[in-house]
């Protein structure tokens, strides 16, 4: 190749915009783009360069990164109006990381082979503080090839990459699964919690027990607090989880697959959602039981600028 | 007191026989009763005695431990014929390990009382190593007397003694809540590594990505591994939690509290019991999956006796 490898971000919401500073601080010529003015102005503050379009980014470089909120963005930018597929070069990389279902990677990755154009399906996870490190988790499936030219990209945004096959969908599907367990063991922290409180159990105490014992998990382990601070300050919201339990749900029905637990968690975010808590943390999910039965959650400890 | 203090054991299940073992180790002069003659003859052989019923050991121990399944045997051991609460000595403590609704531990503490009994509520958790190296977790409330007059027993059965306060009953419900989310995440695990293995994820991969990802529980790296090789062998059986999701929603119902995910996963245990597979691992409730839609999971591996 005559020019430096180029790589293309498409969303620079917190995990896109993560990786994009990460390309950038690896010294890779990185281009990005977003809906958002804010996030394009924050990216070229940070010494990147904003493109035009899905397309007229898709012309300049080798990689091109989507980081999108869910299958139907992807579809636009790549397929819509002045979308990115059909601009890119014979043996360009899309390398997709949102969390969509398998079927929908497997027809894009499809539909991009047509046009010569390689894809990773690599979903991520690890959040907005480890996306800004270049330390985010990548579980990606595909062709040899298209990893072997997006390795440098990878290594900027990833701290582990794992490879799982070079079948796309793959990824997609290990992502889904660990999105299923993520959103049952929040709905379930949130029941656990309830229930505890309503049973007269102090919440400080069911935390410290739990979080050491057999009915740990990340999700407890990590959410609980949000819920004992009374901090619902979305890290990750209510609506998220919506969004991937129905992707699980959907998956489960494309495959005629029974998923009572996944079900009635999904249920629970939806109430949550129609309670007006879609923003919030995705621990608001325990507010479905104080508004059905008025119980007392830990409120936010005192900060100074509520103090009299 | 004139005499070295005395402790007995009634129940001497893998928890049970591991208390009463680490008890002896201790230099503690310890009774132990089974119904199981195979398990008093085990704990003679290792240098216990064994009581006559109940009452008889009643009359000669300090502090009772009463390790036995379910609320029905604590009150037969208890209140049953020839049990041993009347014979109790004054001051004595009745150490109540087994994982049984808050409410009939506090009926039980009442009726106690009455007799001028102490009693601490204290659900243990670990499992049968654990309980043999006499380091079991102890989820205990009670009276502080009570947890003076029997620190020596609880130092010698438990690394770990979470004291929740004095009033019977909040071990219990601690107990349950951790219970509700062990039930719920294996369940969860098994309806996961199911749903992957339709979608045709390797279930080995499956496991890996996972285990160190957000969506990980102390039960999903615990008993996936079962699953991964094909050994239904019971550590803890799928009648447990048949029972402790029983009792989970038991205290539900008593509070008027909706445990939608608690309901679904002791749907799958009972699908698991109705098949036939109560006595085998927990993490057979996967097996509900396989008999539904005949997927393949994974086969024991080769054992010598099997290779030909």
């Amino acid at each position: 190749m005559n020019r430096p490898l180029t790589v293309g971000v498409i969303g620079l919401g917190s995990m896109g915009m993560g990786a994009a500073r990460s390309l950038l601080a690896a010294n890779i010529k990185t281009l990005g783009l977003d809906m958002s003015r804010d996030a394009c102005a924050a990216f070229q503050a940070a010494g990147g360069q904003i493109a035009d379009s899905p397309a007229t980014m898709a012309g300049q470089v080798d990689i091109l990164i989507v980081f999108v909120v869910n299958a139907a963005q992807v579809e636009t930018v790549l397929f819509g109006d002045n979308g990115a597929a059909e601009a890119l070069a014979a043996g360009a990389v899309v390398l997709q990381c949102a969390t969509i279902p398998a079927a929908v990677s497997r027809d894009i990755a499809a539909r991009l082979d047509n046009l010569q154009v390689m894809m990773i399906d690599g979903p991520v996870s690890g959040g907005a503080a480890k996306a800004a490190e270049g330390a985010m988790t990548v579980m990606a499936s595909g062709p040899a090839a298209a990893f072997d030219r997006a390795a440098p990209a990878l290594t900027a945004i990833a701290e582990k990459v794992h490879r799982l096959g070079d079948q796309v969908g793959v990824g997609s599907t290990v992502k889904t699964i660990n999105q299923l367990l993520a959103g049952v063991h929040i709905a379930a922290a949130a029941e656990a919690m309830a229930l505890g409180i309503r049973a007269g159990a102090d919440a400080e105490q069911l935390f410290d027990v739990i979080s050491g014992a057999a009915g740990a998990s990340w999700m407890f382990n990590n959410r609980v607090p949000h819920i004992l601070a009374g901090d619902y300050t979305p890290l990750s919201a209510v609506d998220i989880f919506i969004k991937d339990l129905g992707i699980v749900l959907e998956t489960g029905k494309s495959l005629t697959f029974p998923l009572p637990l996944s079900a009635a968690a999904h249920q629970q975010f939806l109430a949550a959602g129609a309670a007006g808590l879609g923003r919030e943390d995705d621990s608001a999910v325990i507010k479905v039981f104080q508004r059905l039965a008025g119980d007392d959650l830990p409120l936010p400890s005192e900060r100074p600028e509520s103090s009299e």
